[in-house]
C-alpha cells in the first residue's frame, strides 16, 4: 500500500468529524465554538523509549493518543479531535497499520475524540508517532500551572511510578516478582490511564494543575515555579500501587525512583482546602482515586519529606537529553 | 542545555501569542473567533529527503514552516499560529538550535505567524521536524479540492520543478550548468516560496485548490478525483524557470521530471473563466505569477498534452514508500 491507499483505507474511516473532510483535503477545519477556547497539546512517542518494536500495534496507538489526553485532562479540557503524524520505517507492514488503527478506533470511542488529519512520512530511523490533541474549555477557563496559592492542598490522581516500574521490568526481566504484579506494572507502562473523566472537576475545583509525564517532582517543580510558591510533599502520603510496593518496597530509594521516573500520565493539582470533600466526591464519580500528598507554602521548589527528614532528589525527572 | 532550558531560552521568545503562555504550560489556548473556521494542516520534513544535515539551520527551520504555509494558502487561509515538534539526534548543538530559531523568527515576521507550542524529544534516528500550522477563513469558506467544474480554467502559481532540479543538482553535482542557474535551483530546493499573499484571492476566486507538494500531476490528480472531473494540461503552457530550462531543456522527459518531482509548495487551482482578468490582477498585487495551464473537462484523471500528443506520465509524483 502506498501512503494514499493507507490514508484512504486505514485512517479515513477514523475521521468522522465533518471538518476532517474524510482526509481527502490538504487541511482540516475546526468550526469556531463561541464562548469556548480550543486547547491544543502535542506529544510524540518514540520506539525504544515509550514503546518497543514488538509491542502490540493497537497498544502503541492507544499510548500515543493517551499521553496527550492526560495533558487535556490536566488543563480541564474535554477531548474533541486529534492529528496523527507518523514517520514509518520501511519494515512497517499494512497489517501492522491496520492493527494500529484498531487501537485508535477503540480509544476514539472510549474518549469521544475523532481523527482530524495528519501526515505520513518515511524514516530511516526508528518509528516515531506524534499526536496533537484538541479539546475545549469555556473561554479563559484553561487550568494553568500558575494558580497555586499558599494554603492550597496538593493532590495527585491514580498511583505514581507504576509505568517506570513496568519499564524496569521490561528492561531487566527480574525473576523475584509475582506474575500478577509484573503484569500490573507492565500494563501501566504499555497503557496509561489518564483521568479524562475527571477533567471537568479539575476545571471547576483546581487552582493549578499539571500533567505528570516528566515525573511527579519535576512536574510539580514546574508548577511551583510558575505559581511562585513552594510545594511540600509528604512521601508517606504518595499513592503507590500494591504491585510497585511488592516490587520495590517503600524505602526512600524506591520512593525517589517512583517520583522521578515519569511516564505516569496522571494529574497533580492544587485546590483550596474548602473543596476537599467535593474533590473526593467528583473523583468517586469519575471512577478514579485522588490523594492528598502535600501542601502549598511560601518559598520555592519542591520539598519531599520522608519519616520527618527532607529527602534529596538527585535527578528530578525524565529528560530526553 | 536540557530541554527545559532550550524551550525557555531559545523558543519561548518566539511564542508571542497570549494563548502560548510563554511555553510555560502543558497546552496552548486558541480563543474562538466567531464567524471563522480554524484551518489546521501538518507536514513533517526529514533529514536526507527534504534537507541535509549540513544545510543552514535557519534555512531548515524556514522550510519546515513554509511547507505548511503553502497548504494554508491553498485553502485560502491567513496564517496565525504553529506548533513545532522536534526529534533531535544527540549531535544537535545549542548553537544549531539558536540559528534554527532565528530562521523561525524571520519567517514569523514575514508571514505574520507565531509559535504556539510543541514538543522536543530525542531520537537515535535522523533529525525530524514536524510543524502544525493554523490559519483562519470565514466560516465554511475553506477552498476544497472538490469544487472544480467543467469549463473552469486550471492555474498554477510560480514555476514548477525548480526544487526537484535543485535536489538533483545537490545529489549529482553536475558541471554543465552556470553558477547562476545552479544557485537559483538550489535556492528553490532550500527555501520554498509559498504564495501566502495570494491566499485571499484563492478564497474569493478559486473553485478548487490544492498545494503542490507531491508533484503537479499527482496533486491535480487528487483534485480531479475529489471533484469528479478530468483535467487536461497543456505541457507547453506549464511555467518553467529559465534556470530549469537551461539545466534540462524543454523536451518531454524534462517536463515529466518537473511535473512529478514534488516539493514545489506552489498552488494549483481552478476558476471560472469569467474571473481570469481579476486573477491576474490579484496575482500582480500579491507579487507572484499565475499561469493558465489547462482546462477542466468531463471524465477523470489528468491528461498531459505535449505538441499535440498525450504524454504518458509513468510516475505520478513523490511517494514516501
Amino acid at each position: 500500500m502506498n501512503e494514499f491507499e493507507i490514508i484512504a483505507e486505514i485512517f479515513a474511516p477514523l475521521a468522522s468529524a465533518p471538518g476532517a473532510f474524510g482526509l481527502k483535503d490538504d487541511a482540516a477545519a475546526i468550526p469556531a465554538r463561541p464562548g469556548f477556547d480550543l486547547i491544543v497539546t502535542t506529544d510524540q512517542i518514540a520506539e525504544g523509549t515509550d514503546f518497543f518494536a514488538f509491542d502490540t500495534p493497537s497498544g502503541i496507538a492507544r499510548k500515543a493518543l493517551r499521553v496527550n489526553l492526560s495533558d487535556l485532562a490536566a488543563k480541564g479540557a474535554a477531548p474533541a479531535y486529534y492529528l496523527l503524524n507518523l514517520a514509518l520505517p520501511a519494515t512497517v507492514t499494512a497489517d501492522w497499520l491496520k492493527s494500529f488503527a484498531i487501537g485508535l478506533r477503540d480509544d476514539q470511542e472510549q474518549f469521544a475524540i475523532a481523527l482530524l488529519g495528519g501526515d505520513i512520512g518515511s524514516t530511516e530511523g526508528p518509528l516515531a508517532i506524534g499526536v496533537t490533541a484538541f479539546g475545549f474549555v469555556p473561554e479563559g477557563k484553561m487550568v494553568r500551572r500558575n494558580g497555586a496559592k499558599q494554603g492550597d492542598i496538593v493532590y495527585v490522581t491514580g498511583t505514581i511510578g507504576d509505568s517506570g516500574g513496568g519499564l524496569q521490568i521490561r528492561k531487566e526481566k527480574p525473576a523475584d516478582i509475582s506474575a500478577r504484579d509484573r503484569n500490573f506494572l507492565l500494563d501501566a507502562y504499555h497503557l496509561p490511564k489518564p483521568p479524562v473523566a475527571f477533567a471537568q472537576a479539575v476545571r471547576t475545583l483546581a487552582s493549578s494543575s499539571v500533567d505528570i509525564s516528566d515525573g511527579l517532582i519535576a512536574d510539580l517543580g514546574h508548577l511551583a515555579a510558575s505559581s511562585g510558591v513552594k510545594i511540600e510533599l509528604d512521601a508517606e502520603a504518595i499513592p503507590f500501587s500494591e504491585a510497585l510496593l511488592a516490587f520495590r518496597g517503600n524505602g526512600a530509594d524506591a520512593i525517589i525512583l517512583a517520583v522521578t521516573a515519569g511516564d505516569d500520565y496522571q494529574i497533580a493539582f492544587t485546590a483550596n482546602p474548602a473543596t476537599d470533600a467535593q474533590i473526593q466526591f467528583e473523583a468517586s464519580i469519575a471512577g478514579i482515586t485522588v490523594t492528598r500528598i502535600g501542601a502549598v507554602t511560601a518559598g520555592q521548589g519542591v520539598e519531599l519529606r520522608h519519616r520527618g527528614q527532607i529527602v534529596s532528589v538527585p535527578r528530578r525527572g525524565y529528560r530526553h537529553f
